[in-house]
């Protein structure tokens, strides 16, 4: 076998075998298959595609590329959720402490952000004092405890995954369902996870452009991680505007902190719950009730402060402040240095999630390069958003950095003609669209 | 610019500009663009075309890259012919002296074979003595004294289309119609010719299998060639079946020596007048014939002496030896050594070149890696071909080594067993079929 005839096979549109899948993942691992067969491969792939088997044989190969977590300590079926990342998003810190309320423990493995999109490692770093680098022999120790943990991705999971990343990422062969869906399924099953819930987002602010591309997204990988065996189930989630009330770090957490005390916004709720529903069913701790009662219970928890309990402990659990009344203490808490107003009179037609989010990266809430410093208080908070009806001169947004940040004015006013450029105004309310699309499983 | 983006352009199938190709070829040219992102590019260019702006300046950028050759110290217009290759492919050293005749001045830069394609170098260097290492300050002098040179290719014309070459070879995306096109095209244009006749074989013994294939590749090259404002022809000639009597470099030459004194096959002799008829009009020394007068006379001049005398200068002002009547001494001579006979009775439905070009090889006419030795005298020699009644028991094809060489009989028996694939013997005369398919321009 070698790498020159597998790729002629993908170029003529055959379907690769297990065995050459096998040796491709091998070559790259160990180094032997040099970059530029790689990459050739990787556009054929792109082009002609991969069916169902290809993909599950490349992402299965890829999880035992490397180590592979055993989460057989936990109490229970292990569990993961997986988003395909998107602007405001802060679901995971508010989804952990809320399932855990029903004894699902879990492992969160995460990244820091890059480019437009946050990272919940990010976010959770905001925190005073809150430690994400935990060692993974104290996983189990914390889950015992807490019953979650929060950890930087180990970098010894599915490394044909990260090595392939980089490749695809010189290359132009980032965009193709089959690549994204192995490459995300390989590190959740290298997670350890064996029920998996997958937010799929599309929209501006996706990877995703259209419903259909993520639905497209979402069906491989319920397929692949079928066929490896997991109880498996997708969410397809809006993210043409700006998940919640912000995005930023620090403000993203405060949102968070609200919506674990029953006053969160309306999408990011309706995405919690539906995701914990999904989460607490196939971790078999849905203790009999039916689906709309666990959705009430859900509701319920958020409201009644045992979501919040379990969110303090968390933090303490890994070092974090908080203070008297369980409010966490951030590192950096955010300035209000600009409001946007509305040109015009009329209906939110839109907020381009891309935008928002490139105006958030220029306030120095993101990162352009995976060396570049972060500003935990910068970001932006929405007054408006779609379906809303604004007056001219109405606040739309407001930009903010954090109050020990210097902002050069004129990274301030780029980031206020992104806002502007982002806010859509009509004369009629746009159709309205909820946040969560479908679920498929 | 930068490459990602050019890569991304190709990949979802929009046409580069030509500051685009020019920034690509530039960057291979002197390696600031890696090989991984040349070779994803090279797979999205196969799988998505190139259009006809494209394949041009493709053409001419590659062709820019290194040294040109300046053919202007030649009388009339510099003409050059190219083939795509093919197994018992002697044209060339027919037709250059042959046009010669009618003071049509060539420099013929050729290359050694590789595979089962015979190179011309190849064959010129079986007579004895034959220095194919013409230094280029000296073609004007020998074109001046002779009408002819032939020489090894000189390493610094189209060095970029070289290092395209290489990494094709490697990663799967020789077989691309845009690709080929301009890589012949861009040698052809640094090499200075004016204009150009191609022979673009087709069936199993070319690079394109399919009569539609080579049409459509002849097709691309001659509008790269007008478009670089070039006259340009092409003939699709026939490769099912080996061309001529016999294929191995000093077997070849014997059957150039009988071709040009008018004792040549039918289809050796076709393909020759098709090409020369072409060449000469193009030079501008048809001197008042009509096509059918310059066929006429071409024949002629291949009975009459004088084709023949032009290849012994030809032979001699490079060094190579003759015997006393003009044929040429060569360095290794063919020693028979054995004969495939017919297992049935019946018509020879084809003799499929790759086979006997594989074949070819294992008697030690042909390389598989650049440094392997030759042996000179190793080859076929047919005895029937396509349409030939044959008995059980009649001669085939008859297996040779040089005379001085050895060769294990374990090679020839393999040998053997691909000449009797590659016979194909029905029960009925197949359809006849004419070396030259079609002439276009």
């Amino acid at each position: 076998m070698n790498m020159l005839e597998i790729i002629l096979d993908k170029r003529y549109g055959r379907s690769l075998t297990d065995e050459q899948i096998r040796f491709f993942v091998k070559g790259i691992t160990d180094g032997s298959i040099p970059d530029y067969q790689t990459s050739a491969l990787l556009m054929a792939i792109v082009l002609n595609g991969m069916d169902e088997r290809e993909m599950t044989t490349l992402t299965l190969e890829m999880a035992d590329s490397g180590k592979k977590n055993d989460l057989s300590y936990l109490d229970g079926i292990p569990v993961d959720k997986h988003s395909t990342g998107g602007v405001g998003d802060k679901i995971t810190p508010v989804l952990m402490p809320l399932i855990s309320t029903f004894g699902v423990q879990t492992v969160k493995l995460s990244g820091r952000g890059l480019g437009f999109t946050g990272g919940t490692i990010d976010k959770f770093e905001s925190i005073e004092g809150f430690n994400v680098e935990v060692p993974q022999s104290e996983f189990a120790e914390y889950a015992k405890d807490t019953g979650m943990v929060i950890s930087a991705q180990t970098p010894d999971l599915a490394p044909a995954d990260k090595i392939l990343y980089s490749l695809r990422d010189v290359t132009g062969t980032v965009d193709s369902i089959p690549l994204i869906a192995s490459s995300i399924m390989s590190k959740k099953l290298a997670g350890g996870a064996q029920a998996i819930v997958l937010d799929v987002t599309c929209g501006s602010g996706a990877f995703m452009k259209t419903e259909q591309d993520a639905r497209r997204l979402a069906e491989a990988m319920i397929k692949i991680g079928k066929g490896a065996g997991r109880q498996m189930c997708a969410v397809i989630t809006d993210m043409d505007q700006p998940l919640g009330r912000c995005c930023g770090n620090t403000l993203e957490m405060q949102e968070v902190y609200e919506t674990l005390t029953g006053k969160g916004s309306k999408d990011v709720t309706d995405v919690v719950i539906e995701l914990a529903v999904k989460l607490i069913q196939m971790a078999d701790k849905a203790d009999g009730m039916s689906e709309d009662e666990l959705r009430q219970e859900c509701l319920n928890r958020l409201s009644d402060g045992r979501a919040h309990l379990k969110y303090s402990e968390l933090i303490v659990s890994q070092g974090g402040r908080i203070d008297a009344i369980g409010s966490p203490v951030y590192r950096e808490y955010p300035f209000d240095a600009m409001h946007v107003t509305s040109p015009d009179e009329g209906y939110v037609m839109s907020v381009r999630a891309d935008l928002i989010g490139k105006a958030s990266v220029l306030l120095g809430a993101g990162r352009l390069a995976k060396t570049d410093p972060i500003d935990y208080g910068a970001g932006l908070c929405f007054y408006a958003k779609r379906g809303d009806k604004v007056r001219r001169g109405d606040v739309l947004c407001s930009l903010c950095h954090g109050e020990n940040a210097q902002l050069d004015e004129e990274r301030l006013f780029d980031a206020m003609d992104l806002v502007l450029e982002a806010y859509e105004i009509g004369p009629e309310p746009p159709e309205s669209r909820e946040a969560v699309i479908d679920v498929l499983s």
